[in-house]
């Protein structure tokens, strides 16, 4: 077993996230607190099968059947175990915003029960150790193994970081030294990777934090063989006699692409197949492109980004075109009513962004990572933190969820715990630890990406500084920056200009910075200078309401334009303007004003503006059901349009919901 | 065994199908002719297996099988009978136009065949003589039995007709015959009905041919224990063990509604499940009302109707919005490009309109059945008779169909022969018999449904009449009744007018007839007087190009309009105007001029209007992948707008296409 190392005592990479940020924000901070008040201790019950009106989890049932602590069968899908891991995963982070000793005791004591269901040669895994103890590593494309143990991994590296307590820490590596006896290019062990990435990410967390290559080189082969002939996946199902885990009695038609490993990473350029495990993989591409220096890695992770992001991304964020695998379809293909843009593929995406922002600052990841976070997982949780949407769609009619079967995957509300309960813990280890998404640093500059009020301490220029950030967003565009530092220092600070404020102003200490778009950096605005305790920086980011237009290439959005204000999209719903949303034409030229929505939480703010009703006219249109088709154009009226942020749709009941209204010219 | 009284004998019904019509059209007697010289040459060729690149029909095969005369397995789906009754069902019709020896020898030969697999006992089925013989009669749900003796019923009467050849008329008399020992409210007998409605139409088909009470009895039973309590399909698939005939290894959910068995008939209100089982439900239904005098049954079918024909109707005639069994979803829900519209399905409401035609003259039923024919299902047919669309699309991306997995069903290009055969040999049957749609009779009036060329002949007033209708629809809209009578007599003749051409008018032997909207009756004008030998009657109706506006409920056509000349519906090609076919805008005050088609067959009109183009104006537009959304508006560029009729759409290559359009105001 390897020692860990302190990791102050690491070397600076020369690209880092820095590690001391203290969020402290109007908007954010609240939905921190409901996760750590709620949303983890209503997790707990569910993994503990206590949550009223969820399916039973039997997630941690699970880990005492295989600890002998318990008998009964394994319940839940194969990858259960990741339910506790993320759930973990939460936990230390939020212990790094506040110690709880009473949280921290229920973890210990979930670390302790992970530790008794670990078999004597490291292996950990309570499916294949309750279940089929003799089939472990012979379906990687189906069984997740290697997902989970990733999952943990990062579980215990958060929870190391926050408790100083490396007992889980010690389990997964025990668990990679099996996996080293079982994986790697040396005769007699599998040139395989898993079905689902994970691992990979998570395994270079595992090297940031203890230094050891091996980790790293583990990484690289899962993420080098993916792809690669003979195909892994494909032999492996060919021996396995074309069958797979989840209906074994049907013969498995194996789609490579589903799984990213239809050829090797670093020739392709489509996102294809399931948009979690592809953006997982990105994210860990990303992570070792930077790591050990691989530029073919990193013009591969550039191709995809812009493939994802400028072909394959809804405007609120969300990725993956189609619930049938969970998966992207291809370029400009965005439906918004049979829409999957998956709560975790949104999540993944902001890990990607966060990767690229490592490997080069540049604003628009950033513009990508704050559409995705205020829109996509944002509006995936209610406000009781209890309920959640899995699909995040921008079209929604209910009945067509009820009763059209191509929509049935589409929720109008959001839901209790799901049986595949991977979304609600990933939202949660995700506001838990916000901070990390704030700032990137690259040498003595520190790049703000997020604007969201914290407090970081970190070392630039030679100088220990602080710098408490204030915002208000999304609601306010005001921002400062109070510099506290031991000792003047030159160092940089990057702003980024989001697209949605291309006009953005700053000051220091209340003298205007004078900059063109030509001055940026990829985006940011570079303050250099001498910096001395006490200074201030301002930034001020028109927070005016704007309509959005898809490029024409995008069919189901032809004509069409969204509403955004700041960093959030808007939508129209039934709630506020009647049935069918559909028949609202939004003009060109519309003006909005701005209005506190009183049936809405705190601080939201609605906005309204002349708009059009297109109406029906019919001879016979005072029948039930008049004639379908008429030739009589339909009459405009004028009315009063409301639209509300995305995030917060569907909390007044169940409605109809648009995000792209048809524009007048 | 019954003798067969000859029809003339039989009593006249008071709503009637003229027999003796003889189809005459420029435009329609090309069809009908490629029918007869392509289409049932072909199918002859597929049914057995000869069919070049189409997949083995196995449907020859297995009647040789089941007679002894080859050894083999059964091929094909459960119902693969059916198709060779369609043939012979579309070989009756075309002997009806035109005698043809060969043909009629190959007709015969099956039918000889058919009677070798007859089983003793009149048991008549391939599949379950092959395949599962102790197994008849149980599983109604899903094995058609009495679905394929439906359709044999059909081949028989129209067989029957065209030639007075009794043989297979005997064979399927025997058939129900043993029908009747197995099916009925008698103790021991099963209280049952087919999942797939076919059998009640043909039973009344057979009923009035032969006059035999008990065909109506045993179609109304079937229709009458329909959706009763206890259910005999719920009770049927319980003591199957919840197991179905397409995956038996799979527990089956019954979807009640999916075989309108979820109610009583005369219970329901709404079109629901599988629609092409739905309108030949309806269309036996609407038989029975009439011959039974069912008032209960006739609310039941005029509620059908309705909730169909102004609910769930494809402005191209088209039922059923999903594929997902291809079924009806629910009101106003008519997606174009996740559409089912499955061309069996519009046959089926052809049927349907034509027995509500004869329950009540009414127009509206004459115009869905219009618009379904030229629409939807010309257009399922290709020019060359051999490739056919299933699914018929209002709105088609090629790389959506390919790589958009709930799109997979869709078809950018017709398709040679299908594994279920269901739609040719249904589009073959129904064009063969199209004179059987133009005209209906109640008492002395003589209704023209359809303005299509034709000779007809009937006892009207007492005299002997022929009539000779001349059109030259879709294309012009001058229309001519010569009438030769051998005394004059008194009787009426309703002309319809269409939805399309309110402003028709008419004249008799060049006199105006002078009439407002209220001398219409049920939007006919009836002209009622004593015709005379050489009278002419000239019908003039406006073949103007419209804008059609879908009602506001549906969603999918918001602020769109679909083109609309005489009873075609129009739409957009790529090939014609570009990719993508979405950006282009219709302005509601577009005025069309019409040309002649080079590249489409002749005497196609395409119209054309000035419209609008809407292109992406982004300040990186010129890289191949830019930002996928903006703040400034797109430009709308003046563009030349060239639609073509539907039914004509895709024969120029794989493209894009629409029918609805965006309309700018």
């Amino acid at each position: 077993m390897s020692p860990i190392p302190n990791p102050s005592e690491r070397a600076a990479s020369a690209a880092a996230v820095p590690a001391g940020v203290t969020l402290s924000d109007p908007f954010w901070s609240d939905y921190t607190e409901r996760v750590q008040n709620v949303v983890i201790p209503y997790q707990y019950e569910a993994l503990h099968d206590r949550a009223p009106g969820a399916e039973p989890s039997g997630a941690v049932r699970n880990f005492r059947i295989a600890a002998g602590q318990a008998e009964g069968a394994f319940v839940g899908w194969v990858f259960q175990d990741s339910d506790v891991a993320k759930w973990l995963e939460a936990v230390g982070y939020s212990l790094q915003i506040r110690r709880d000793a009473e949280l921290e005791r229920r973890a210990d004591e979930l670390i302790d029960l992970i530790g008794a269901a670990q078999q004597p040669d490291g292996y950990l895994n309570t499916y294949f150790t309750i279940k089929e103890p003799g089939k472990r590593w012979t379906n990687l494309t189906d069984c997740h193994e290697l997902y989970c143990a990733g999952h943990m991994i990062e579980a215990a590296v958060a929870y190391y970081e926050a408790t100083g307590k490396d007992k889980l820490l010690r389990i997964m590596q025990r668990m990679i030294d099996h996996v080293e006896t079982v994986f790697g290019p040396e005769e007699g062990k599998l040139r395989g990777y898993d079905g689902h990435q994970e691992i990979e990410l998570a395994l270079v967390k595992l090297y940031k934090l203890t230094g050891e290559e091996r980790y790293l080189k583990l990484a690289a082969f899962f993420i080098n063989e993916r792809g690669r002939e003979p195909n892994f996946l494909r032999e492996e199902w060919k021996s396995r006699g074309r069958r797979g885990h989840f209906e074994p009695n049907v013969r498995q038609n194996l789609d490579l692409s589903y799984f990213q490993a239809h050829k090797p990473v670093r020739e392709q350029s489509e996102a294809v197949g399931h948009a979690v495990r592809a953006v997982y993989m990105y994210t860990a591409m990303a992570d070792l492109a930077r790591l050990t220096d691989d530029e073919q890695l990193r013009q591969a992770c550039i191709r995809l980004w812009h493939n994802v992001t400028r072909t394959q991304m809804y405007v609120i964020g969300g990725i993956g075109s189609t619930h049938h695998g969970e998966a992207f379809t291809f370029d400009y293909d965005l439906p918004n009513d049979t829409v999957y843009a998956e709560t975790c593929a949104a999540i993944g995406l902001i890990f990607f962004a966060q990767r690229m922002l490592l490997l080069e600052p540049k604003s628009e990841y950033a513009d990508v990572m704050e559409r995705a976070l205020y829109n996509n997982v944002l509006g995936s949780m209610a406000q009781d933190g209890k309920h959640y949407f899995y699909v995040n769609p921008l079209e929604v009619w209910p009945q067509a969820c009820a009763h059209n079967p191509g929509k049935h995957h589409v929720k109008s509300e959001r839901q209790a715990w799901f049986g595949c309960a991977c979304c609600p813990p990933n939202v949660a280890r995700l506001l838990t630890s916000l901070g990390r998404y704030i700032y990137t640093q690259h040498g003595d500059t520190l790049y703000t990406n997020l604007y969201i009020g914290s407090e970081l301490s970190a070392e630039l220029g030679g100088a220990q500084v602080r710098i408490k950030q204030q915002a208000a967003l999304p609601w306010s565009g005001d921002v400062s920056f109070e510099i506290a530092a031991d000792r003047a220092g030159e160092f940089a600070l990057g702003l980024r200009v989001p697209s949605w404020s291309p006009d953005m102003t700053a000051a220091v200490n209340g003298e205007p910075v004078s900059f063109s778009r030509e001055d940026l950096e990829h985006g940011y605005l570079i303050l250099r200078r001498e910096w001395a305790d006490g200074d201030v920086v301002t930034v001020s980011l028109r927070m005016s309401t704007v309509l959005v237009y898809a490029d024409a290439r995008v069919r189901a959005d032809a004509h069409k334009a969204a509403i955004q204000r700041g960093p959030l999209v808007y939508c129209a719903e039934s709630i506020d303007n009647g049935e069918p949303i559909s028949s609202l034409r939004l003009p060109q030229t519309a003006v909005f004003s701005e209005r506190g929505a009183d049936d809405l939480p705190g601080g939201a703010i609605a906005v309204e503006t002349q708009a059009l009703r297109s109406v029906t006219v019919s001879p016979d249109a005072g029948e039930e059901k008049a004639a379908l088709y008429g030739t009589v154009p339909p009459r405009l009226e004028p009315v009063r349009l409301t639209a509300v942020p995305y995030y917060l749709w569907g909390n007044r009941g169940t409605g109809e919901m648009a995000v792209w209204l048809t524009t007048s010219d």
